[in-house]
């Protein structure tokens, strides 16, 4: 049997008659590189049977490019869609993202780090769970002078670079939004634990009502874990009160889709007499019916936004690195769970026939 | 400033009065371990501020205690509640999960394998992507002598174990249910690609009109993508048909999603115009209005049994090792898209008032 050499991308570089880096690029998907090089190279790559010999570039430079990133959970929709802005930057610089998941449990979460660890990452970016306040093991990983960026569920009680939307301002414009709607007693659907997220949205509220003249009521503000089961349980509280309210600004779209199961089994009128928002913009919230109003978190834009940061700590000596904090704007998603004015035009419309 | 021992789970068996594998048991979570004792552990720990140290564990025994996971994309429902099955058997065994996502890319699928390689992992679980033909990237992990065990997208290519569910059989009993319901033109929504599960769902839609001496009809199958897009875009398709069809089964509830957003929009009454079925209970599935059946696919038993036959043939010596191939029936989810007899029933009971 005669032994071949190994395919390398001078090879394919010679057969296509164009550069090894074009090829190298053409590998790693860089956004340099047209469609029609890319296919022909891997078209090439496969027929030659070319294996990219990443482990033996790794432990040339001692490295694993592989970014480890933690997440409470990654079948949420918003997680996932971060993961997926941080890979299409990893994957144009030739890094692989593995993910593990802390299920917002403290244990877990150190487990997973120690993990990592173990799996040579080049460094983490990561959400923290919901049950942490103590943040020993991230501080492990920067003494280990690997790069840390927090995005999302963060906290100033490390010094790391983060990425985080304006939750402030995004619960702030829509409770703003359902009174331009003609709403007046707007209930809101919280989170009692100290994730700073639910903080902020809370004080966004308050703030919104404070500012257009409109009571705080503290009947109106109901804390939960925020599932689909809480803001049933939530809404059914609501409507037990003397006077109900006319809109509920829930600060998670699962519980939202909670209330608005409820309303329409006792058929109440989703927005005529109930409005409905959520916060999130998860998929289903454009399934629901009626579509259900909410806040869109920039999840992609925060990917990338963390995988920046992360490859500029990367490159920089960690004594001089100094951490960075963005902050992004969300963006409203006005959909028929909100527009009470437009509703009751049909309405009376419709009458008048 | 005094240097103290490092806290080792003795100390903390001490302290509780409790054996060391007590404390071991329930600091991985073994479900042996009562809740009280649990907590009572997990507090002392935190609060002696003990360190597992996983590491020099896995250093001594050369393994990494952690097992990589392929699946196509983690924020599918099904995909992440089959890691969930996954990590609660891992977990107990004090094994760590990572996740790395193949996007059903095969050059990503073959990136992800030499990632794991780099980190150490001791197995892979994997879910094949829908472009992967070649299949010499998993026989690396095979030839190093490592567990793989793959689920649902699966092949016969690999001697390996496997964990499927029975598509064909949740197709034919779907169709059958749609049969009892009164439908006689029924549509199917189908993926062309070489993924067996399509395949199969089709074979069984095929066999379940047969037997009860109803026409195969090619105009009634229609292919796509069988994204929310692709279900809009082929019920347009049939519903131009010279005879429209009085029920759809799509092989995606994403598809069967899109269709009755078609639906609902030209009031066509669901179910008693076109009953409607899709494929995997997708969470949404019972947020929508009306809420759909479907077929569930058991994710969490899934993940658990591949986990099992992973810790199984970790065991075992390589040489001995018979690989197991594990096939699970599914449940119907039957909801009102598709109670035909039922939705009559009302209409005529209300009809006569």
């Amino acid at each position: 049997m005669e032994i071949k050499a190994k395919v390398t991308i001078h090879d394919i570089a010679e057969k296509l008659n164009i550069t090894a880096s074009t090829v190298s690029r053409a590998l790693n998907n860089s956004p340099r590189i047209s469609e029609t090089t890319k296919k022909a190279v891997l078209k090439a790559a496969k027929q030659m049977n070319y294996q990219p010999n990443n482990i033996a570039a790794a432990l040339r430079n001692g490295k694993s490019n592989i970014i480890g990133v933690i997440v409470p959970t990654a079948d949420r929709a918003f997680f996932a869609s971060v993961v997926r802005g941080i890979e299409e930057v990893a994957n144009t610089l030739d890094y692989k993202v593995i993910i593990s998941q802390s299920y917002d449990s403290y244990e877990k979460e150190v487990q997973t780090i120690e993990a990592l660890f173990r799996a040579r990452v080049d460094g983490i970016i990561a959400s923290i769970g919901k049950n942490t306040e103590d943040f020993e093991h991230f501080k492990k990983a920067q003494q280990k002078g690997m790069p840390l960026v927090l995005f999302d569920r963060t906290t100033d009680a490390l010094e790391v670079s983060q990425v985080m939307i304006d939750d402030y301002w995004g619960a702030y414009k829509i409770v703003e939004h359902l009174i331009e709607q003609g709403c007046r007693r707007i209930a809101h659907f919280t989170n009692p634990k100290k994730v700073s997220v639910f903080k902020e949205r809370l004080r966004g509220y308050t703030d919104a009502l404070k500012n257009n003249g409109l009571p705080y009521e503290e009947e109106l503000v109901v804390p939960s874990n925020l599932q689909l089961e809480d803001g049933r349980a939530s809404m059914e509280q609501l409507l037990q009160l003397k006077e109900v309210p006319d809109a509920v600004f829930s600060a998670s779209d699962f519980a939202a889709m909670g209330a608005m199961q409820v309303l329409k089994e006792r058929s109440i009128k989703i927005p005529e007499q109930v409005a409905l928002a959520g916060f999130s913009n998860d998929p289903f919230t454009s399934f629901s019916d009626p579509p259900l109003t909410t806040v869109d978190q920039l999840s992609i834009p925060m990917g990338k936004m963390a995988a920046e940061l992360f490859f500029q700590q990367l490159k920089t000596d960690p004594n001089k690195y100094i951490p960075q904090k963005t902050v992004l704007k969300p963006e409203l998603v006005i959909r028929k769970s909100s527009l009470k004015k437009e509703a009751q035009l049909i309405a009376a419309t419709t009458a008048q026939k």
